[in-house]
Order: C-alpha cells, then sequence, then structure tokens
C-alpha cells in the first residue's frame, strides 16, 4: 500500500514587519479609523488640496457653493420651527443652572453660526441642554451662591464654558474622539433617565410656586424640601402648572398617533409661553402667587472676553464644570449627529465635530453664551421640519437676534410655572422605559449599567452615577479580556468544518486530538487563566477518555480569532507546551493571525515549536497527525 | 442545464440558554477556572469529602500521611541551608524597614510554620523581602519616625502586617486571585529592576558609613545625599564593604559557570556575616568608623497581640502599607510559587496560597513579626538544596529557634557594611537585563510598561511607578477592546480555507463579495470604530473595484473569533445592515459563536437579517452566493 502524503496548506512564516510598520498601522487604527486623508489621495495639484484641505476643516465651503434656493426654503422652515422651541427652552434650561435666562437666549444666537461655519452635520439643531445647565450650576452653586454674587457666578459660568471649549476643541485636534465611545449606550441611558426623574422632580418646586428650595441634587432631598416648604404652596400656580402640562403631553401623544403632525409637539412650548405671557400680563398673576421671569433687556449678547475669571481659588471647580460638561455635551451632540445621519446614509467625522463644537464654546464664552451642543429634542424637531443643510441654523440664529432686538422684553411676564411645565414634559419624553426593557431581555449586564446610572444620578449625585455606570462598563471590558472565552472544536459529520461542540452537539471526535479555539486577545492579564483552562480541558478529555482506553496526544490549539498577544502570552503558550510536553502531548498551533505570528517569530516561539507544528487550518493538522500515526504503524508492521 | 442546490451546512438556532445557565458559567469561569470542586465530584462517602475537603483547605494532611525518611534526609539539607540565608537576610531587610534587626529574625520562626500547614507549594521558602520592607518602612515613615518613637513605630508595623494578613485571607476567600492577574510580567520586570536600582544606591550609605541620610527614596535624592555629607565618608568602612561586595558577587558568578556549586552563593551571605562579626569583635572595628547592628536580645518572639494599634490617626498610612505590600508580596509569592511547581510540572492554586498568605502573616503579626511572603532568592536556594516538600520550612524554623534561644547575641557585632554588602549584591542579581533586552525585541509596549515602572520606582515613587506601570498595561487593554484587529479575507486556491489577504498575498477574491474577518469583542467601546472600519473597508473596495468594472454586492462578516458581544454591538450589526443596504448591498453573517448566536436571538436581528443571511462558514455563504446569481442570470436568459 502506497501512503500518500498529505497536502498541506503554506503558512506564512515572513519575517515581522518592521517596528515602524506595525506602529503606524497602530496608531492608525486608534486615532484615524475614518482615514480622513483618503480624499487627498487621488488630488494632484497643490490648488486642488489646498481647496480640498480648506473644505475638509471648514465644511461650509464644501456645501455652501452648491446652496440653491430650494434648499434654502426647506431650511428657512425648520430655522423658524427650531427658533419658537429655542426661546422656552433658552429661558427654562437656564433657569435649571440658576443663569439669567437672558443668556439663555444669547446661547441661541453666536453658537448656532460658528456650528454653521465648522460643523458637519446637516441636521443638528445647536442649543443648550438641561442636564450641562444643571451640572454648571451644581457644581458652581458649591463655590459661589447665585443670588449672594450673580456677577461673580455669571463670570464663572463663562469662564467654565471657555475651558469646555478649550477642552472639546484639543480632544478634537488629538484625534481623543476615542474617548467618547467610552460612554456606552446602556450608561448614556440610563443617565438621561435618571437626569430627566430628577430634573421632574426639581419642577414641583415651580410648580408649587416655592420661593424656598435645597440646593441638593438627589431625589430624596428634593421630595424632603417639597414636603417641607409646605406653607408656601400655591394652588392658583399648581393648577395652571399641571394644565400647561397636561397640554404638552397631550401634543406629543398626538404626534405619535400622526407622525406628520410634528410641528404640533415643536411649537407646544411657545404656545404654552405666550399663553403664560398673556394670562400673567392680563391677570396680574405676580398678585396671585405667580412668579413670572422677571425683567429682559432688549439688545443683543454684549461681549464677555473681560469678565473669564482664571483665579485660582476657582480654577478647581470651573474646570470640573468644564470636563464634565463636555463630555456630556459630546456624547449627547455626537452620538445624536451620527443617529440622525445614518438615517439619511450620510457619515458624521466624530473629530472634527468635537472640533466645531469647542469653537462654538470659545466663541460662545467671549460673547455672553453660556454651553450648547446639540440637544435631542431640538435636533429631532429640525430634522422632522425637513431642514437640508446647517443654514437652519443660521436661519434660527437670525430669528433669535430679532427676537433680542425687538421681542425680548415681552417674555418678561412669562410664569416660572410655565417653564417649569416645559422642563417636566421635555424630561419625560427623555425616559426610555423600552430601551431599559430591552436591555433588560438582551443583556442582563448591560441593564446594571444602565440601572447604576438612572439610580445613581437620580439618589446620590451626577458625578457619582455616571462614575459608577462607567467603572461598571471598564471592569466588564477588563473582565472580558482577563477570561476569554474558550472552547473545544468538534468535526461536523461529512464537512471539513470544525465548530464549538458544546454550540453544535453530535460533533466527531478525532481519536487522540483534542482541538481547542482560545478567545482574543491573550495578555498579561488572562495569560494565567488561559493556562489553567487548557490544563482543565485536557485533563477533563483524559478523565472521559480513560473510560475508553484513548488518551489525549496531541492538542491543537486553534488562534484565528486571537489578533493580539503581548509577551506574556507567548511565555505562556511556552508553559503549555512545557507542561503538555511532560505528559508526552504534542502540541500544534493553528492559523496564528498575522500580528501573532510576528511576535511568534521574533521571540523565537516557531525556533522552538518548530514549523512543522504550525498549520493553517485544523484539517491540515488532523491530516498530517493521522499521516503521521499511519506510517508509525506501517514501520511497525 | 441543470441546478443543483449547494448543500449547506446547519446553523444552530436553538433558542438562548437562560440567564441563569449563563451566569453560573460567567462566574465559574471568572472566578474558579481551576474547578476545585473537581476531585469531590466521584467521590460518594460522607467521610470521604470531608476528609477531600480537609486536604483541600489544610495541605499538610495530604502530603504529611505519605511523608518519609528519605523525603526528611533531603528536607533537612535544604531547610539548614535557607537558614544560612535567612539570618543574614533577616536581618538586613529588617534595617532596610528602620525595623529593629531581631525582628528580621523572629519573622524566619512563626510564619514558616504556619506556611508548611496551609501552603500548597513544596518548594516556596518562606521569608521577608526588600521591596516590601523598603515600601513598610517609607509609607510608615511618613508619619512616625522610628528614631523619634521607635515603640510607636514598630506597633504601626505590626499592625500593617496584621492588615495585611486580612487583606491576603479576605482576597484568597472571595477567590480575588484575579488581581493579581493584572499585574503583568513587564510590570514585575520593571518594579524588580526600579527597586533594585533604588535599594543598591541607598546601600552607599553603609558602604560609605554614613550616619545621616536622606528619607527620600528616589535615585537623585539619595545620590545627592551621600555626596552631601561627603565629611562623614570612612574609608575603612568602602574598604571592608567592597571587598565583601566582590567576594560576594564571585560566588554568583561562580554558581553560573558551575551550577552544582549552588550552595556557595547560599552559604556566602553567611560567611559573610560570621567573619565580619569576628573582624568586627578582634579589631574593635567600631572604635575604627565600621557601626555595627548592635545588641541582639536571646530569646524567641514575644507576643505582639496587645501591641496592634488601630488609632485612626494611623489608619490611613497602615492601610495604604498593607495594601501595596500585600498586592507585592502575593505577586512575588505567587509568581514564584508557580514558577517553581512548573519546572515539576504540578499545579499550585492561586487563591490557597493567597490564603495560606494571609494566615501566616496575621498569625505573625501576634507574634512580632512583620510581612513575610516567598522570596525569590530564598525559594530558588531551597529548590536547588533539593527541598521535596514543605518540611524544610519547618526546619529552617527549628534552626531559627534555636538561633534565637542561643546565638543570637553573638550576631550583634555583625558590621552594618557587611549587610549592605549583602543586600547591593542580592539586589544586583534581581535586574533582568536579558529580560529587559527581551521585552525591547519582542514587544515595544511591553518593554515600555516596563520602563515605566523602572524609572517610577527609581526615580520618583515605588507607588507612583507601579501606578504608572499598571495605568499602561490597563490602558493597552482598553485599547485592544476599543480597537480590535478587523481584516479582509480572501481565498487561498486551490482549497477552501479563506485567510487575511494581507498576511497570505495572492489571495483570490470571489466577484462582488467582500469577506472580512471582526475581532473580539463587540462592546460599547468599539462599536463606533467598527461600524466605521466596515464602511471604509467597503468604501476602499469599490475604489478599486470601480477600475475594474465590478462592484460590492454582498458583504460577509466572519463573527467566528468574536466570543462576545453586547446590545451597543448588536445595535451596530442593525445599523451596518441599513447602511449597506442603502448601497444595495447584501450582509451575511459567518459562524456566530454561542453566546453571540444568543444574544442575536434574543434581540430580534436574526429575525430581521433573516436566516438564510446566517452560514456556518464562508465556503457556504460564498456557494449559495454563486447560486443564487447562475439562478438568476438563467432566469435572465
Amino acid at each position: 500500500m502506497e501512503i500518500q502524503i498529505p497536502t498541506r496548506n503554506k503558512v506564512n512564516f515572513a519575517p515581522p514587519r518592521s517596528f515602524g510598520t506595525t506602529l503606524k498601522s497602530h496608531l492608525k487604527e486608534t486615532f484615524f479609523p475614518d482615514d480622513p486623508l483618503r480624499q487627498f489621495r487621488n488630488e494632484k495639484s497643490g490648488v486642488g488640496i489646498v481647496k480640498k484641505a480648506l473644505q475638509y476643516f471648514v465644511p461650509i465651503f464644501e456645501w455652501l457653493p452648491n446652496y440653491n434656493l430650494r434648499l434654502f426654503r426647506f431650511d428657512v422652515l425648520s430655522g423658524i420651527t427650531i427658533t419658537f422651541l429655542a426661546i422656552p427652552q433658552g429661558i427654562s434650561y437656564a433657569k435649571l443652572g440658576s443663569i439669567p435666562p437672558i443668556i439663555g437666549l444669547y446661547s441661541s444666537f453666536v453658537p448656532p453660526l460658528i456650528y454653521a461655519v465648522f460643523g458637519n452635520s446637516k441636521h443638528l439643531a445647536v442649543g443648550t441642554v438641561a442636564a450641562c445647565s444643571l451640572i454648571i450650576g451644581h457644581t458652581i452653586g458649591e463655590k459661589v451662591s447665585a443670588v449672594d454674587d450673580p456677577t461673580l457666578y455669571l463670570n464663572l459660568v463663562f469662564t467654565t464654558t471657555f475651558f469646555t471649549g478649550i477642552f472639546q476643541t484639543l480632544m478634537g485636534l488629538l484625534r481623543l474622539g476615542i474617548l467618547v465611545d467610552f460612554l456606552s449606550h446602556s450608561t448614556i441611558t440610563g443617565f438621561m433617565g435618571g437626569t430627566a426623574t430628577l430634573i421632574c422632580f426639581q419642577q414641583l418646586k415651580g410648580i408649587f410656586g416655592l420661593k424656598h428650595f435645597t440646593t441638593k441634587t438627589d431625589v430624596v432631598s428634593v421630595i424632603r424640601a417639597v414636603l417641607h416648604y409646605r406653607d408656601e404652596w400655591k394652588w392658583q400656580s399648581a393648577v395652571v402648572g399641571i394644565i400647561f402640562l397636561i397640554f404638552l403631553q397631550f401634543t406629543r401623544f398626538l404626534r405619535k398617533k400622526r407622525p406628520n403632525l410634528f410641528w404640533v409637539p415643536a411649537i407646544a412650548p411657545m404656545t404654552v409661553v405666550i399663553v403664560g405671557c398673556l394670562f400673567a400680563y392680563f391677570a396680574h398673576a405676580d398678585k396671585h402667587g405667580i412668579q413670572i421671569v422677571g425683567h429682559l433687556h432688549r439688545g443683543l449678547n454684549p461681549i464677555s472676553l473681560k469678565n473669564l475669571t482664571f483665579d485660582p481659588q476657582y480654577l478647581p471647580v470651573t474646570l470640573k464644570a468644564a470636563l464634565v460638561t463636555g463630555l456630556i455635551a459630546l456624547t449627547e451632540g455626537i452620538a445624536i449627529g451620527r443617529s440622525f445621519a445614518i438615517m439619511n446614509n450620510e457619515q458624521v467625522d466624530g473629530n472634527k465635530e468635537i472640533i466645531a463644537f469647542g469653537l462654538m464654546n470659545i466663541v460662545g464664552s467671549f460673547t455672553s453664551c453660556y454651553l450648547t451642543t446639540g440637544p435631542f429634542s431640538k435636533t429631532a424637531v429640525n430634522f422632522n421640519a425637513g431642514c437640508k443643510t446647517a443654514m437652519s441654523n443660521v436661519v434660527m440664529s437670525i430669528c433669535m437676534m430679532l427676537t433680542l432686538l425687538f421681542l425680548a422684553p415681552l417674555f418678561s411676564y412669562t410664569p416660572l410655572v410655565a417653564l417649569s411645565a416645559i422642563i417636566a414634559s421635555a424630561m419625560l419624553g427623555l425616559i426610555n422605559y423600552e430601551e431599559i426593557y430591552h436591555l433588560f431581555k438582551v443583556d442582563k449586564f448591560d441593564f446594571l449599567i444602565c440601572m447604576a446610572a438612572f439610580f445613581g444620578v437620580a439618589f446620590i449625585s451626577m458625578d457619582y452615577g455616571l462614575i459608577m455606570s462607567i467603572g461598571l462598563a471598564l471592569l466588564r471590558a477588563l473582565v472580558y479580556v482577563a477570561r476569554p472565552a474558550t472552547c473545544r472544536l468538534g468535526k461536523i459529520p461529512d464537512s471539513n468544518l470544525f465548530r464549538d461542540s458544546e454550540q453544535y452537539p453530535g460533533l466527531t471526535n478525532v481519536p487522540g486530538v483534542l482541538a481547542l479555539q482560545l478567545g482574543s486577545p491573550i495578555y498579561f492579564a488572562n495569560a494565567n487563566y488561559i493556562r489553567e483552562r487548557i490544563i482543565r480541558w485536557v485533563r477533563d478529555e483524559e478523565d472521559i477518555s480513560n473510560a475508553k482506553d484513548s488518551v489525549v496526544e496531541h492538542v491543537l490549539l486553534d488562534l484565528s480569532g486571537v489578533t493580539s498577544i503581548d509577551t506574556t502570552g507567548i511565555e505562556t503558550l511556552i508553559e503549555i507546551r512545557k507542561l503538555l510536553d511532560a505528559k508526552n502531548i504534542k502540541i500544534a498551533i493553528i492559523n496564528p493571525r498575522l500580528e501573532v505570528m510576528e511576535k511568534m517569530i521574533r521571540s523565537h516561539f516557531v525556533d522552538k515549536i518548530g514549523k512543522d507544528s504550525i498549520f493553517l487550518s485544523i484539517e491540515d493538522a488532523v491530516e498530517s497527525i493521522l499521516f503521521s500515526t499511519q506510517k508509525n504503524y506501517q514501520v511497525l508492521v
């Protein structure tokens, strides 16, 4: 009988790439996954490159030349629609942060113009957001009272905005958009829900018309404060507030039933404000226990450059507020920009967006604005109203300018209770019950991460809730790295495929061969585990095999899924080989990937184990093993 | 012409396992990877189980019944040998931590007895270690001066040891041995090297016979102090020190040349101590500028239970010292126990070792001992001297008892310069140049982690160096999770294998099909990246294809290597499908693993994409695609 030598697919043992090459490729994947230089590659002429670069860094140069009247019609409509949202939101969110309401209006004038020039999302509408307003107010309020020293307080708000802008711009320039990736979807869902719950409860102050309140920001303290100041409760205020709230919730319900009525909830807040103003003006509501916003100056944003305060005494609070709000604002802004871009099948460059946000906050801090980003509600309305380009932000900005120049004093009669109703209604929409239930059903750990943020924010404090939730998410990532899944492979009958024998019951085994697939990556943090796990697989196999009078003679380690290995990992493989050698078990490596193979060559692992023991597929290895046992058998005969 | 329907391997769409099942399996892999209950599984009788359990928790019951005189001969020899190392090491390491030398001797009497009962390594020799002694001295020294208030200082040392013991025992009981895994080999190499360098420089104090010195623990301050106290330099001391150092280094060199002379460097320190004592006694060396250890009490360890100090004022320093030294001691002890076990092809249970260390430190703190673990030098000598069981620790303990009872006063003449020479010589052996060079060659990032620990410890401070190094290592693990490698697959000609086309140049492509292999895991931290990377692969492919007049019609995502996915990951897959759908590109999922498939089913991803689009192998998918285009072609004809 003739023995046929099995044909074997060649493993690539080419010498490792140079350190420079691998470093470059790693840096590129880490910081430039979107390959921003791609568009310059086919450009030959110098002028062309400059033009492309200008268009790349200042997106308005890309879309403005092709802008036309047809697009403008859409943008005017959506721009006006979002102005109707911007005025009440601007006033009410500013109130949340104990910031003068006019600052909220200023913040919808300058930053949208900057964003229109540098931003690259077509649908994002610029504005202030509730969560960040609350955090700014809370953090700065720890150091300076907004009531006792309003000027200093406001200056610190501008300084925080300035730092946020600097921080965001730097992050974008350093391509640190990767940091935003670490805020998981579950964390954001929980954080939004917790913040919304908390803010809803805080609106009880406005709805009951209380004059005194707690400065603490957890649900328990807030409820306690509401009950404590029972004698300040004003029934008139409560009645008006509840009517407004029902009206606002009804308009949302209407949109759900009839999606083409999207503009109803969009103009509802403005309606509430106007009705509230008229009511307050004609009914002299302020004399019946219903507080109003108070005087609003006519005129555009004053320059606030000289108001920035870099006194070291206040640096800790402003820097802390800037860091936290900066990150949250980015997360919200980028996630939202991305979501709407995906609906239209477009790309948004995260790092460029971050720079645009940073620039608009820096300029904002010079012109009496506070932190702006892309709020969800405003952007959704903008998108539904049919905006086509960032021009809708320009339109909103112009509308706001006209408001500031001519209409501002009219809004001074806005009842606080109307603002509270607007905020509460907006917040109720941010608690995403369905998503939370979805998390619970699909992934219990994601649900835990979400709940940590939710309850942490609602019952302890915002930063604590965020840290707990991010900590849990990172812990999971680290535990994953520390305990990668391994599995035992079996052969699918009548095929050459080897698959997880737990997932596919009834697979056949090659006698004497134990094929294992290792999870990725093999790192210092899991090297010990991998060694112990492999020894356990072998032991378990022997426990079974003993009964059947057959022993493990070959262990095949399938590294197809291992994309990375470090020196501790390589040493562990060497140790495993030693351990198995002592039991007379041979080891074979299957399909090491490029990076793994390079390290194996560089650390002389390949020389130690022998090129003969490295195969491109399990099939090759099994054939080679069968061939050698067959040969031995023949020699014996 | 008849079309043959391709036979297709069945994908397992079984309903997901219950939450309880998966949780149990996850917890088992995370905390019990070594399957400690395995040995009880075949035990039927109650007595048998109790016996096994006793043997499991108190290993001495396992080996003592089978102990015999032949084994004892080996253990006596090795026990005596390590005593010769224990006496000078005990005295000199105690000096490092500003602890009275007699405490160092006490620490080699009680703890080894406890370890012999509970420890499960056969080769580990118990003793004090240089790095931890230095950290204890440094941390407690920040709060209480060892010179001004020696009693309080010593009490705090005992308290630290007690906390270390409690901390270690808890860690073992909670199966937190996993924490030790996060100290990578590179970090330990760098930390050891940095500490050794630093300690070497500190010995200049003893060698030059200085009376004053700095309390700072960085190389620059130490060198500055040596130069600053130039007028205290004693040439007599320096000459003696250099002679001793040359002698000690020579014995090490001898062992390298002749491995069977292992006992020479083992007794060399003792020789230096004895020669030093004789020299100091007869030459009245203390009158010629050579300082001696000073009076050593005769007698066994006094009870120190009542000395433990839980005054809240000192808790921060004792707890900090306990935490840091506890972790470092564990790392050293477990790593060393494991290394020697591997040489003999034996298993060491990390969590049981941790409990043994914890118990020996708790009992130690009650009997005037300070932190002990398994030092590398002592264990290596023990192993080389042929020890067979933990009985060698008992022998050392008895020898130490005899020394304390009868010989202690003799050692009071030990010159400090001799101890400095012993420490410096030991430290020189801990700087592992070869390993550092190996790291540099194989993995630049591991080298960086190592250097961070080395220079951090040597030039800044111990904790800072450790934190920097561990931080870098974790950062790498996180970046890995954030940026898993993806690759484009091509078909190896004349086979059915699909492999990375960067690693194996010259692979063929199936027209219109783009096969991508994704790295693992797909998580919130990399979901955005994965989406952008896939879009980029498609774009790049289209850029090439455009020239050849063919377009991508199918994208195959090979998930064979993806062991885990979270909800954000699933949503990203849905988004990718939407994005590609808009470009008229169909998507197929290849070989999702058990856990991934369960999540896909639970989140209804399988329903959305259709079971027809999930294949067990790329080959199946390609055949199915070719078949359908062929059919379409036929229909057209």
